[in-house]
């Protein structure tokens, strides 16, 4: 429980936004995997702070060095160890924090828990243990590769300025294409718009990631409490600011009927899919190989660039104004580790389905 | 993983559906507890079928004969062994799905991860399982009972019918008034005559249900993959039928600002709250001591009784007409399920949160 | 934790002496498994009291019921739920030790621990926990016979009768013919004489248990904390009564040289082999294809049928005589228990052994 | 599994023995311990290679780097990431071993089971990776010095000069007054001459180490599988090496009656204790507040230092002799690892056991 996730396939993190260096450790990655490292650090500089005028001007280049696991460029079965050192901080910022809570922040809540907390930059609480997942999800991926799965998410919301298409329309090679990382390169640029403005106000703003993945083999996942959904759910859940998860049809499936939204199964050259895809590419907490696709719902970061009413450790009212340098909008950056965490889930899971049969 | 959930306070399940029985073992329940077993008999009656004209005919009255771990009405610190025996079968009903897999079911997932499948009334993917876990969450909800934590769920959407106001509009006392267990006696009725209505054309309808946690002590959940809630989200995902998740303000929070949205601290006579509770009672994976709320989505279910165009095992196409006994919605049955997973995973995370300090 | 052992294929046991039931989840067991349950009954049979004149008269038949999980006696990968019903129980037997405790007993700990005690025959520190295990070790064991295992164990000590030689130079086809479960004839008859002594004087006797394990294929085992040796270890010492584990050598490696032990490979017609087997089968905590061996020890039973010195609840001195029927020695029922041990450890590791690789 | 200990006190290592890095996450620790950094680097100083004279000459400092879960010195409930850098190897050593399987090592378990192996001073089998136990031990350690609890261990048998008294008849304050960390002086000289006539040999010898833990609270352990001695067991058992656990009078107890061992109470002064100890301070696997004291057998080192007979991975015969720098006997540097182990299982039990009452 708490900083590991996963079950075969296991990634525990550590490390505060302040520290030394935060980093993990990958127990139960396959044996045998040629790694890329170079697209381990590309997957980390797609998340990394500082990379486009709509995130957070922390610049830090997150560079990851493992420590074990790999032999000759070659997974050896063995835990893969690594860090990524904090070179950036500038901890004199949250000086005027240490003794107050900010609103919507973490600040109250570990205090309360722990009766000690790293105030510099959010300590534990921070997203920059994000960059952590990324790593695990870089390996997960390149070993997903090999059975032809494909991960990819974006943006499909940020405020009131939405997608309203299913996510088949869009071209998913133009998700790089601008710094929102949305596949419609007009509602991109209303995106960036928008942030832009926000961010001007000493604001914030919310939205939401769509996440699809291809190409997973039919009977992956766990029923009853662990069905596949419920790993992805809890997965994405676990992701700072996230909000709510929906997959398949999602909270629209509330005023559909039966009849509307079954999904029919054809068979074509011994082939069994469905019709309709309304499932999610998931039933009874099992792959049916269709698509598996989801959406993550982000609140707005709690930090706002401007003077805020709240209290100190004392109780007493305060007028805070947040130094540091923050996220106007955190769904950019929080792309690649949306993709990360399904991989994890994924490659867990196809993992445990091999001990379903002897 | 699979058939278990929670870590300290941990339940693990078995059973079909027209197998001999359903049961459970419940580990990790606190010694020195004192067990109204008549009142987990009441919350496995709200789940049962049969019980009014809008839920399913099978008429199982779910008795549940505990095996263990109790002592004189006290419990032992040893695990809680039970059964409910599976009394009301009609297994024959189901001969005409032994080849043939249903839309939107998992027949044809369970058939692909396993090899095998018990396809007399959905096996091991029929909600009847759920009745287990309605059992130990009577056994956490008197444990939770002694720290002042309060749980009630209410069906707040069928179909287009759906409450349009906040949780704390409505009185919980109303719940129960009704059979479909909605707070607001008007829309309860007009909820009934939909579900009516749809059962009539042989169909099914999906809806929401809104689940409140009042008086979870400050500093309960444990970052960073097993925050609260996503603890909670994945085990309402884990019910069937469920496929979407959201906390506070959700999906909503998406087209706020944080100007909007930041939940304001005050402090009255050294107790520490916030002035709204857009966050729904949890930052940073960990309760703050106000409310917490949640929204979990159900699709329609899948069995319809009108015929229906599938496939047989084998892939021919074939035409198929449910027999057996369903329910058109399961969101009034659903109701003490999502109640019995909230109190299975705050127990275990208050009983968690003890390791915290020396 | 706790009432829990194994990873993917996992055992969760409840029950008191006392009580209604005992019995058990097996979940992961593999799906397409062909079970004999008559064959699973014929191994509780031969853990059962009352079997012969050395063991206690509590005549309980043990019957195992299953619940679920089985499907026109194939394993679906549904967790098997089964329970044995407590039907021979003299409670009132115990009356005189509500308020006592029994020295070596754990009567003490458990009201420590716990603050409240079912006392009826031990409660849950009773050995009669154990026939659950048996009955999961008889589904692991079928399940390992297709990769061609083989799991047997005998008596090798009873006090100061102990066989001299090394496993390989007895007969495991001699095992069943005595009631002490010793494949030497001569010594079987010298500690069932023992045994019948101490039975008669009121007392107890200790021993050593020796178990076999051929066939396991090379490379099972998880290095580094869970080691197949821990495991197999951690599973022996969970046993009732047993106070010590060694494999290989064991304890008479401390006095021994690197040269004189070492266990040279020879490599006939490319099969690897060792010319000697000190190890025990397990090389860096993996299984070098070898047989694995081991010895188990076990106290002698606590429960003496004459008059002992003790104190009550509140901590006054007494004289207790116990009543009830015990086992003057475990071993002979032991036997099948360290088996069913072995058996779901192997089982475990052989099924997380299909994940190290993609 | 694999590489983790610990449910809620977790030590999660990783590192290879000539990789970048060896190190782990502490998950658990609990929050508000004031940590002496000094005294962990103490521990690892004891356990340390080129100490003495009678261990292996690879000199390497294991500075040991704390990276997260510290805030101004004081435990933060976040987890504990630390490193130690490998500085001393000589890689180039292992360059004849690439293609060999050596006797009673894991290179032959290793490569069959992962298909490839970091050959380089053992890779991840080497006891190199103990160090990091050694760490999170001595965490441990100082959390448990609140609960008053005191854990030691001692070399009490080399080849075949073993120590012949009780625990109790030796002084612990002269364990480290020689290299080899026995507490009977004239013993100690004897097996400091037998390790140096055996490294002069080219050849290693076995022993055996007597841990004892005082001031445990009652009441601590989990049965019935996670019986306090069965995690004990296994936590020894997973060191390298280790081919034996006995607690009590363990082995011993086989030729026994129960009338001689049984533990007496008596009840002083209200608080319960028993007259003698034999069953080594654990009774139904739960700490009955006396001493627990337990045995663990080490085989001689596998590496010699003089030509062997073996075959390469072709199964070829051929002789090795190996390079590098080797222990002629494990047991000096072995205790503080048996001491860290023992102080994991036990701080881990006793967070654990928070969780058993309200």
């Amino acid at each position: 429980m708490r900083n590991s996730i996963g079950n075969i396939f296991r990634l525990t993190g550590f490390g505060e936004s302040h520290g030394v260096a935060i980093g993990g450790v990958i127990d139960g990655m396959p044996a045998g995997v040629k790694i890329d490292l170079g697209r381990v650090q590309e997957e980390l500089n797609r998340r990394r702070p500082g990379q486009s005028a709509i995130v957070t001007a922390r610049n830090e280049h997150d560079n990851v060095k493992i420590l074990s696991g790999l032999f000759e460029g070659i997974t050896t079965g063995t835990p893969i160890g690594f860090v990524i050192e904090n070179t950036n901080q500038h901890s004199g910022d949250y000086s005027n924090i240490k003794d107050a809570f900010r609103p919507s922040h973490a600040d109250y809540t570990y205090t309360a828990k722990y009766g000690v907390r790293d105030y510099r930059g959010g300590g534990r609480s921070s997203a920059r243990e994000t960059a952590v997942r990324v790593v695990a999800g870089a390996f997960a991926r390149q070993a997903l590769e090999q059975y032809g799965v494909e991960i990819y998410a974006y943006t499909s919301q940020v405020g009131n300025i939405a997608l309203d298409k299913d996510y088949r329309k869009y071209d998913k090679d133009g998700i790089e294409n601008n710094t929102v990382r949305c596949p419609d390169a007009v509602k991109a640029q209303e995106m960036i718009r928008l942030i832009e403005e926000v961010k001007a106000a000493g604001d914030t703003v919310g939205g939401v990631i769509t996440c699809v993945i291809k190409g997973v083999p039919v009977g992956i996942g766990e029923p009853v409490f662990d069905k596949l959904h419920a790993r992805l759910g809890a997965a994405m859940l676990g992701i700072n600011a996230v909000k709510g998860f929906e997959y398949g049809l999602g909270f629209d499936f509330a005023e559909k009927r039966g009849s509307e939204v079954a999904d029919a199964f054809c068979c074509e050259n011994g082939k069994i899919t469905t019709l309709t895809n309304n499932s999610g590419g998931i039933q009874g907490g099992i792959s049916n190989g269709e698509d598996i696709y989801f959406r993550v719902a982000f609140k707005p970061v709690a930090t706002l660039l401007r003077d805020v009413d709240t209290i100190d450790t004392e109780g007493n009212d305060i007028v805070l104004r947040a130094k540091g340098r923050h996220d106007p909008c955190v769904l950019p950056r929080a792309v690649p580790i949306v993709e990360a965490m399904a991989a994890i889930v994924i490659l867990d899971n196809i993992l445990i389905n091999k001990t379903v049969k002897l």
